[in-house]
């Protein structure tokens, strides 16, 4: 008796994540603000307004295939299923927070790509002419982008954090990124193409800082449930593949029609197809009798993706991404090895998803790569055009040089990993706070305080049933029969 | 040897299901039939045609890249992927129907498509100078399309029909829909883009009127197997995802190019971005400590698509579009709280996926805000030529104005639920005939009868089988060790 | 006692399974060798290279558009969802060995695709003037289309075989691959566009003589593991369903732009949807109560795409193709029920996958028909320049007439079955030497020996742990009662 009544103690207890109030709260005053602020703020775009058709003919462009839309739609399909598909499925590889992990990832990326819309629209897409943002394809493609990089800070606190944390998270994650992502395109003129630095330097970074705040020295109570199962690693792989395979739209996205979009696309191939082999390599090397971990293969496999997101637009060549990717996929397994394990022991960071390993080292190193292959242009490999046209030497920037633009690269760099340490330790401060329901440390890496969990008993079909039956009866049996003995 | 017996006696007893003889008799006769309709009506149209390339030439095109193929083939790969694995895997949910969900929807889909572009094409590809309906892209579209309102019904009825009864409630359906179909088109003139009434209104008063035919007082004995568990509920969110992310393809792949696809799809990719967190905020509200429901996340987050469809390529600005996902977020998780259980005790509607709430009532309000944005519509925010370009406003319609337009609209709505109203109660009582093989009241929701299943037992690794024998084992000494005593 | 050392004893023996040097050391010497073969052969093709920009003006091509990558983009990423997510997932089928299924298929395609960049490179893409290969978006398909080849052949040996003898297979597969494929396309000047011969009859006889030359007669001791369970089914279906969706677009890929990828990408879609009619009629047929089995549904549903391979991008016409898929699905499911027991019983040949019936018979039917609509195309048909265009009679090859075409089509069917064939023998007898980490045969179809898996018991949520202690209390009750009787 006294064992149901401590085990319904256990189920009463965590009354703390409990958001009834909150979540509902935070979902429709947020929304309805959103709803607002597009009324105020936000338009069509020419090329997504009905007045196309005439512009078109005004401006004498010869058909309706120029239309942006029909240039970046097909990547921008291709990112769209990265960030629900990929990042939602690749974090259900935990045993029991599947639910959390592609729900929550649903929802603060529906949140965050209106709110990157309007953040990102007024640096980057006002109308001085009537105050109003424009917006069309590449509008949507960066706010895809935008959300990515909240998406990569949920990943080293999935499981620790509830709905409306990661809600408050993203709201300040939003905000942070275009700020940053406006002083390193526009102010400080950097390249990046696939947001090495903007997305994944800073998305890691925060995402750090938070785990770093949010620091629980009790997590092991709930280790039970800190692994997979099998199946779960088999959803995990969803994730990972579809972040493979689409990674070239993603670094090809934003890029310049024609050549830009074609090479970025070729480079990042070429990069995580190296990276796939290192990381087998590296996991099989560390491991007893060389057999391969899953965690290294969902995860490190993708690296080469984001280190040669800056790059992927210039003249890195071919066997230069093959390089960058075999360095990522080493240098990746390696922290799943050991930076992981000596992080959450000696540094106080907890980071369930390895985004050190997956995104914040990669994306370091693909900033770097970005500063030396910018530094080292020359026109005879780019061509006196191709050179302008590819760092965008127009404009206030007409006189840079490359090794200038190398410094800016660098620059940019630094600026990425300010702003995600700093703007990490800020928001942690405020996700302290004790009003947000995020679970206790035993209730960690468990959808049950969050979801209505199916019966699983029901689960087992009738011939199973039967037959346990039956073997359970065998056992009454036996033991029958032993004691006649 | 009693329980033995009766157990065998159920699993001997279902022979009705026995589908041996009519199932593949129908597959290939249809089949059959399809190859000689193809042969006597159906041929390539002038752009998948070898002529093209002369054609091309007399007509003084400049480029390949003017074929049609180009400015719709990724959307209609979008399409394709939400037809087969977004409808499929959304009906996996059930624990023990995931073989039937996938399956039956993909053999009713490639039954569907074949004999929607014969009747599509009579209606609207007919070439009256040789009497043959000239295919190409655009009619793969919207056979697809097609087929989404009889896979929508078929949310309705999973779990309770047989794969002969799926296939003659297809056949049905896409006759009643082409027929539909060109009334609201082309005679009435509504426009309909992304198909709110013709295909989800239409789908759903169709699949709802052919359950409420089929009505089963004595459901409740299969309730053992009416829920998911957690691995299937993680199934249906790839179902989930892949619809919600393509959605903005399906509202835009057969708009008009240049401005009317880009507005259709970014209309489109905000009101679902709306709805999300709307459904998640009811969710939460109506769940004793706010835990939110899978049931909801799946299905309710797809709301905003199906009511922005009628209206995603007018100009129903960006706030336009967030305020229906707002509504319908709401609409469709109340619909599921209160509702779906509503219908089933006293309308005697049993809706196993909710379709009522997913398609219904989402494809009336489409209908609705359709009606009104078409009627507020003005030169001035659409311009001259775009304001007959948008509401195809030439030919016999050339005098149309937007208020009578409006007006269309409305009419198109009820056409669309008498369609399928009308359609499902007459398909119903032919699917009532003892002759279709369709499962007993306990077996329903179970893949037992009509597919080959593997056998679970097996599953165990060998470790877990040593383990088990040890605990057995254990239990067994335990008990002999309290008999010593 | 006994028990547990023998037990332990099992776990300890595949010590010839350990690869913690041969896969690591395989991967880094073959990836750096990747490395500096392209550092030394590998340059960016005009269209992906910055000097494009000037070159476009140069040539005066009137927009960025006509870039090949905007042509075919939207193809190879529907290709590259279909060689990793597509052939990955859809051999998850075994109930124990989706990691090796996904893991294996990710590797050996990321080495593949680079070597095939090469071997391709040297025999179709290399710059004469500066001895470069020069890639870009099609090179790209291309590689991907290499790698299908050996993922076939993949299929045969799944579970059986080491990550290292894979890696072998891939080497020595894309190698021969190179050198059939231009044989077939250049020498014979045959047209192949969606590969029925070049890929699928190569890959498959490859596969097939691989899995002969390496027959295990004790297979049937890990005869427990050869089989799906109901998850593994559902993960299989994920593969098939990207596989059948995107087969469109594989065919359609590499064919001439404008109406040639049009009509290739139409006669694909509608031969798959004839196959799944007649693949689920046949399964019925052959069943006990007309049950379906889930092996056919998840492959002989593919069959219409690779039998309409060849001929999709000729004048096959719609009905054409319902005639092709109507036949493959009926072979092809008669080929699971009869002929893969008969050629593991009596020819030796232990086809895990069934690749015979998928990929060989469908191959070689679609090498047939291609040549006979080759042999019987007319000008009237296809008009004067749509029969050259369509069969690229010019250069050399400007005399060919269609008939003469037919015969270099069958010659090539020939070509691509005994490169197949000889090549499996040669490359089996490689892999027979003892050296490559193979498994034992009571280890075969099991993850166990070469990944780190979770421990599954940790799975069980905890509700039913404490469901099974109060259950097996309630044995251990129920006995001590019994015994006080």
């Amino acid at each position: 008796m006294g064992c149901v009544q401590s085990f319904r103690e256990l189920c009463d207890r965590p009354k703390n994540t409990n958001v009834r109030i909150s979540l509902p709260a935070v979902c429709i005053v947020w929304q309805t603000a959103m709803i607002i602020l597009f009324g105020v703020f936000i338009r069509y775009n020419e090329e997504s307004d009905t007045h196309w058709i005439e512009q078109r003919k005004a401006k004498n462009i010869s058909s309706d295939v120029e239309n942006d839309f029909y240039y970046r739609y097909p990547s921008f399909q291709d990112v769209h299923v990265m960030i629900f598909v990929g990042f939602g499925f690749l974090m259900t590889f935990l045993k029991r927070y599947s639910f959390g992990a592609v729900g929550y990832n649903f929802l603060i990326a529906s949140f965050g790509l209106q709110w990157a819309l309007l953040m990102q629209g007024w640096f980057h897409s006002l109308d001085y002419s009537d105050g109003k943002i424009k917006i069309g394809i590449e509008n949507m493609i960066n706010a895809d982008f935008c959300v990515a990089g909240c998406l990569i800070a949920y990943g080293a606190v999935l499981g620790k954090v509830s709905a409306v944390q990661l809600l408050v998270m993203t709201l300040f994650g939003i905000t942070l990124f275009a700020v940053e992502e406006y002083i390193i395109l526009d102010l400080i003129h950097a390249r990046d193409a696939g947001g090495s630095m903007v997305i994944h330097t800073f998305g890691a970074y925060y995402g750090l800082s938070i785990s770093w705040m949010l620091y629980r020295p009790n997590l092991n109570q709930s280790d039970r449930l800190q692994g997979s199962v099998y199946h779960s690693d088999v959803f995990a792989m969803i994730g990972t593949l579809f972040l493979w395979m689409f990674w070239p739209s993603f670094n090809s996205a934003v890029t310049d029609h024609g050549d830009g979009q074609h090479r970025a696309a070729l480079n990042t191939y070429l990069a995580l197809a190296s990276t796939v082999l290192t990381t087998v390599a590296i996991s099989s090397l560390f491991q007893k009798h060389g057999k391969l971990d899953m965690v290294h293969i969902q995860n490190s496999t993708l690296a080469g993706g984001v280190a040669v997101g800056t790059a992927a637009e210039f003249m890195l060549m071919p066997y230069g991404s093959l390089i960058v990717g075999f360095c990522c996929g080493i240098i990746s397994t390696l922290g799943y090895v050991y930076l992981t394990p000596f992080m959450e022991k000696h540094l106080k960071i907890q980071d369930t998803c390895g985004i050190h390993n997956l995104h914040a080292m990669p994306g370091v190193i693909g900033g770097i790569v970005g500063a030396i292959t910018a530094a080292t242009a020359t026109e005879s490999v780019y061509g006196v055009e191709g050179l302008r046209n590819t760092f965008d030497f127009d404009g206030d920037f007409k006189d840079t040089v490359p090794t200038r633009q190398g410094g800016l690269q660098a620059a940019a760099l630094c600026v990425a990993i300010c702003f995600g340490v700093g703007g990490g330790i800020l928001v942690g401060c405020i996700l302290r706070l004790p009003i947000w329901g995020d679970p206790a440390d035993d209730n960690c890496f468990d959808d049950e305080p969050y979801w209505e969990l199916p019966d699983e008993e029901e689960a087992i079909p009738p011939i199973l049933q039967y037959n346990n039956h039956m073997r359970n009866k065998d056992i009454v049996e036996s033991n029958f029969s032993v004691e006649q003995t």
